[in-house]
């Protein structure tokens, strides 16, 4: 039986043109993380599954995670997320090393997902992190975001940071709503799930929950917040330690005075799922009517150390799929059009008797760094053009034992060179 | 209970100054196979075992290979090697595409090995193929390969390329020694061990696989050819269907025409394990007395899409780890000093009044390309000093309300700029 030709469920074969696609966008993630003085790391492809039972959250553990006992009977898993792999890091060199630590990776990830539209079982997460730099490090993760996504062409017309501070949440529901801790879960994942809901049936879930019509009508207008003006209101009218929000205030004012004020919007809606998360939360949307999804999100955590023993380090960290990313390229046409490689040069011989000439030549046009493809046996004229318009290839030189022709395929001209006048870069 | 800090035993955790390492190496694999005129591809990280089944060798299958049961009851392998993946992604599309198809790959690979110096569970490999292009193919790859080594600096001083066919073992032990397909493949392993062994030792396997001296003695001239003249002759003296060697004859031949005969040799040692090869097969080998290992492997096949139910189609194709390109540099001496990142400049500011325009210049900066960490909080000259060295940085910019000062700290200059100044470009 043939085997099946197909790639495994949920997974990408790259054929060169996505290739191409994908080291564009890891290129700018990197270059722009690098201007940031973001610097590269990576951890493996497996961890143990102790790391992740720690520190991730649930559903991810139970429903998503690829795991199997392997051959020396330990429990391991294909990584799902990367923070817990650079905690990891962090906690064998923090305390040696000078702070903050700035870095970013690339990896690929797995999870088991019913695939759908922007959800994949393998795909790649742009990550950037800092440790050991508090405010300063929020705005600056959450500039990098902005200058990545501008940097592709997008700007706030496309994309906005929705942020909010759990600090902030934490204190409207212990101190407005008081809850036992189950059911302030609940209340989190109502939030979370207010915007794929009819507004009638989340009156009645949050009365459900609260049991109470003064704080369910709070509630309310903690999740109707638009701006970081009413969010002040709100605290004058509502809150005892507003001294807490103020780390959440003066973020918004830095932003702002960094230019960022069409960017980032205070959202209530914002809390993220997983459990490491402590202080500013944040997420980027795209704002297509079409592709209204999250590209990106992060936040500040405090304790990512704590489960190695180590002293408290925090940091902010910043996750941004590829998946997503690329159908919010493509949704606003900002993805280039790399379909064909680029090349510099098709090289052809026209008798046997040139081969070794024209693969001289090749290799030392390669020697300067330019790209040449060799056209293999002796060439038909007729055959080589067809095979250039295939490849989109303006310059052919066209080897023969009296002569050396260089040819523009869009100019339509053919000039007769020497070896060197070619290698001189005469075009 | 504290978790482990450790990575999973066997992979590895890449820090910032390896991380670099590895990015230095990855970018000449990719920038010298598009001067090659090779396009990038990448296929999933998890394939059906069925795959690997098929065509790899059992010790990879049986022992090496991270295979476990899918959520969906699915036997899953994480990648051990990269060219069934490659077959698998070429067997979908080659009716339909201009051949040859050039492609590589750098994907990382997994395998159950026990650790050891140039061995590791996960490592990365850099892979290229020609598909539909005969000897030309194999050419073209052994020059790819030199080219690569080459550009880190390496030159015929330290690796050679040991060449072997297929087709020649084949004759050799069909024609002359004609055992059966068991105690063939016995020889096949015994001329794969026999640099490992004492002379005397492997004479008496050879006899006892042969049972037969005339038969042991013609053996024992094959396995000690050194050269393509010697190859000949033993041809002359001992074969009938000598035109089956004219393909390894005319390599060696072009090869020689490239300038490549310091680094190509003939050695009948070389078999290669995997039983996709059908014709010429190389290794690259340090040349480093203490470091003799294959950094390389490659060869010719004819077959590999017959499991897809697909027409043949040849091809050629090397493998080269990281691991052991890695240990190879080393060994020699070409590996650069990227311990420290390259940064244009670190940014601080002396009051905090001035961390406004201290953060517009870093962006500003940015936006022209430049490599700039801002110093967090109000800085203390001494503690940035401090801070600099350890990261060896440059140029240091002191942002204060009265003036903006930009000190070269290898030259022991501190020069007051105008913010335009330091955006112009003046150091």
């Amino acid at each position: 039986m043939a085997l099946n030709k197909s790639p495994y469920r949920g997974t990408r074969d790259f054929f060169p043109k996505e290739m191409r696609l994908r080291n564009f966008i890891f290129k700018k993630m990197a270059e722009v993380s690098e201007l940031f003085a973001y610097e590269p790391y990576d951890g493996p492809l497996l961890e143990e599954v102790d790391l992740y039972l720690a520190k991730s959250g649930e559903e991810l553990i139970n429903e998503q995670i690829y795991s199997f006992i392997d051959r020396g009977e330990r429990k391991v898993a294909i990584r799902p997320e990367m923070t817990p792999t650079v905690a990891r890091m962090v906690a064998q060199i923090h305390r040696e090393v000078a702070k903050p630590l700035r870095w970013y990776a690339i990896p690929n990830l797995m999870r088991y997902e019913k695939p759908q539209k922007g959800r994949l079982r393998e795909f790649w997460q742009f990550n950037a992190d800092i440790f050991g730099a508090g405010q300063h490090g929020e705005v600056e993760i959450i500039q990098l975001a902005v200058t990545l996504l501008r940097s592709f062409g997008a700007t706030h017309e496309h994309f906005e940071v929705l942020v909010n501070d759990r600090r902030f949440v934490d204190l409207v529901f212990g101190e407005l709503i008081g809850l036992d801790p189950v059911s302030t879960k609940k209340l989190y994942k109502l939030v979370d799930a207010k915007n794929k809901m009819v507004p009638e049936k989340f009156s009645t879930e949050v009365r459900a929950l609260t049991n109470d019509e003064n704080k369910a009508k709070v509630f309310e207008a903690f999740v109707s917040l638009k701006s970081i003006d009413e969010v002040k209101a709100f605290a004058t009218a509502h809150l005892k330690e507003t001294e807490k929000l103020q780390a959440l205030y003066s973020l918004f004012e830095k932003l702002y005075q960094q230019g960022l004020s069409e960017y980032v919007k205070f959202d209530p809606s914002i809390v993220r799922g997983l459990d490491y998360y402590t202080g500013v939360v944040f997420e980027i949307f795209d704002k297509h009517p079409e592709n209204r999804r999250a590209i990106a999100g992060g936040g500040a955590f405090a304790n990512l150390l704590q489960i190695f023993n180590e002293p408290a380090l925090e940091g902010v960290g910043i996750g941004l799929g590829e998946v997503p990313l690329t159908d919010f390229l493509n949704a606003h046409n900002l993805m280039p059009d790399l379909s064909r490689p680029a090349l510099d040069y098709l090289i052809a011989y026209l008798d046997t008797a040139s081969e070794i000439q024209a693969m001289e030549l090749a290799q030392k046009l390669r020697e300067q760094n330019k790209k040449v493809e060799l056209y293999f046996g002796e060439a038909k004229p007729k055959k080589v053009f067809n095979y250039s318009d295939k490849k989109d290839i303006t310059f052919i030189i066209f080897v023969s034992e009296t002569e050396i022709k260089q040819r523009d395929v869009k100019a339509r001209t053919e000039i007769t060179r020497t070896f060197e006048e070619i290698l001189e870069g005469t075009k």
